[in-house]
């Protein structure tokens, strides 16, 4: 098939490359034009600009959209909605809320341009072993482009998820169990630090743990690599950013008066992870010593 | 090599049956007479009680222990010491407090019998995909029984722990990670369960989540499995049972005063599910009407 794919980043300059693999035809965008040489060096038609890029595609055009979230994505679309046509497809494969996501199908709709949420899982893997896709939208559409889903995932790595935002959704779920997953194993692994007269050797076990026992995973073959290439993890400082699935899962437990304990405080440990001094601690020592007479460390 | 079997249960059956399938001589012995004959036809030389058992093993002798952890276990290291002799070794396969092990090992190297602690996971797929072993005792035991851990486990299966206890230590902490593991998969699907907007068919999604999304795992092909055979879980009742090793690893989380959230949570939840109407939230409800007059639901 043919399709066009904006933003040449970590991920769409991938998938780009996995599809011209898979013998589709890619028109590739990008503001940065040492991605758009690179992508067109691997067999894609280089666009310099939007309008080139859509002008380079066959009606209905279809055009993935991999880019940050917010308002990068949003003013992509915003700057693509006048060039397409009615009939055509913007296929959306980053993080966005699903909220907006139903906004923004709700607003192409009017000039009868289809949305679909394609929720992308497999980060810099993912160009050998293909992606995971979570698609929202109209399943006749699905269905047209399915031969893109498949190319890009990995075998029997796509389900059509449901209407518009179901995609997004879907992968807000899937990062926040993700969150909690990891939180799993740092808990553990930090536990067998702690134990130290039995000087237990962590990447061995965590190595163990991945033939045979019930918890082997993708993300425990991750620390099996980072514990050998670090065995003390000494080359990092214990801090840990989140991007925003995370805080909207938990959210949406919220909303949906769920209970999501676990996910909820992975979460909370990742913000925990980024104070140095927390304010709630320094309360709980003035609390003890003033109830208690109990001693404080004092600052300064 | 050679070693006794004690315990020809759902999991020492099969061990057996994996280690006579490795070509080892095994010597089974169980309470049940049934599970004994079971194994006599796949090959074992049956024992009749624990004296014919290590009767019909060669010294320096080594017998395995797959029994229910505590009492059971205990009893039968108690009848086995007298009629071991010294340089034999025990090994125990079950899920024993590791601090339990560690007096146990100290006890028996009064007889100059040495206990081996394995920590086993792979549960009734062992048999086939062979067992995660971790293991605890003298190294220079471990190397001398080392073509027994490779028959059993899973390729790369299996490591040296460390010192008598370490074994143990490492399986608890691996069920502890377990537990929140399963609680992070479990929260993700109620969420999306819940959304009922969506109508999104989880066993469809969770496929999909196990082909080259980060989120895949062994446990996820479990829940494939679960989802598939019965996609509203209808057949099941909400309850969830515990067996120890979580308890013991938020112990120790208290012990050596490292912060294991998301571990305690998961253990928490599994305590909630067996509640019917729990005193807390009775109080809780009594509270909101005792100081905003807020509506209760009264019983009976």
């Amino acid at each position: 098939m043919e399709l066009g794919m904006i933003g040449l980043g970590r991920m769409g300059g991938n998938m780009a490359q996995r599809l011209l693999r898979g013998g589709h035809r890619v028109v590739a965008y990008d503001a940065n034009g040492e991605a758009v040489a690179a992508s067109q060096g691997q067999g894609a038609s280089g666009a310099a600009s939007l309008e080139e890029a859509v002008a380079l595609l066959t009606p209905p055009r279809a055009v993935w959209l991999m880019l940050p979230h917010g308002p990068v994505t949003m003013d992509i679309i915003d700057r693509l909605t006048p060039l397409l046509a009615a009939g055509d497809v913007i296929l959306d494969g980053g993080n966005a809320n699903y909220k907006d996501t139903i906004g923004q199908a709700e607003k192409l709709a009017g000039y009868r341009i289809e949305l679909m949420d394609v929720g992308t899982s497999g980060g810099v893997w993912g160009l050998t072993e293909g992606y995971s896709l979570m698609v929202g939208g109209k399943l006749e559409t699905f269905r047209r482009l399915e031969p893109i889903f498949q190319t890009l995932a990995a075998d029997k790595g796509y389900c059509y998820a449901g209407p518009a935002g179901a995609g997004h959704f879907v992968k807000m779920v899937h990062n926040g169990v993700e969150y909690a997953l990891m939180q799993a194993y740092a808990e553990g692994f930090e536990l067998m630090a702690a134990k130290t007269e039995f000087d237990l050797d962590l990447a061995a076990i965590a190595e163990t743990w991945r033939h045979g026992s019930v918890v082997r995973s993708w993300l425990l073959d991750l620390a099996v690599a980072a514990l050998e290439q670090d065995p003390g993890l000494e080359g990092l400082e214990a801090y840990v950013e989140d991007s925003g699935e995370g805080r909207w899962t938990v959210q949406e437990s919220v909303e949906l008066a769920v209970p999501t304990p676990t996910i909820t405080l992975a979460l909370q440990q990742r913000f925990r992870s980024r104070q140095e001094q927390p304010f709630g601690a320094k309360l709980l020592a003035a609390l003890r010593n003033q109830f208690g007479g109990h001693g404080v460390r004092r600052s300064g």
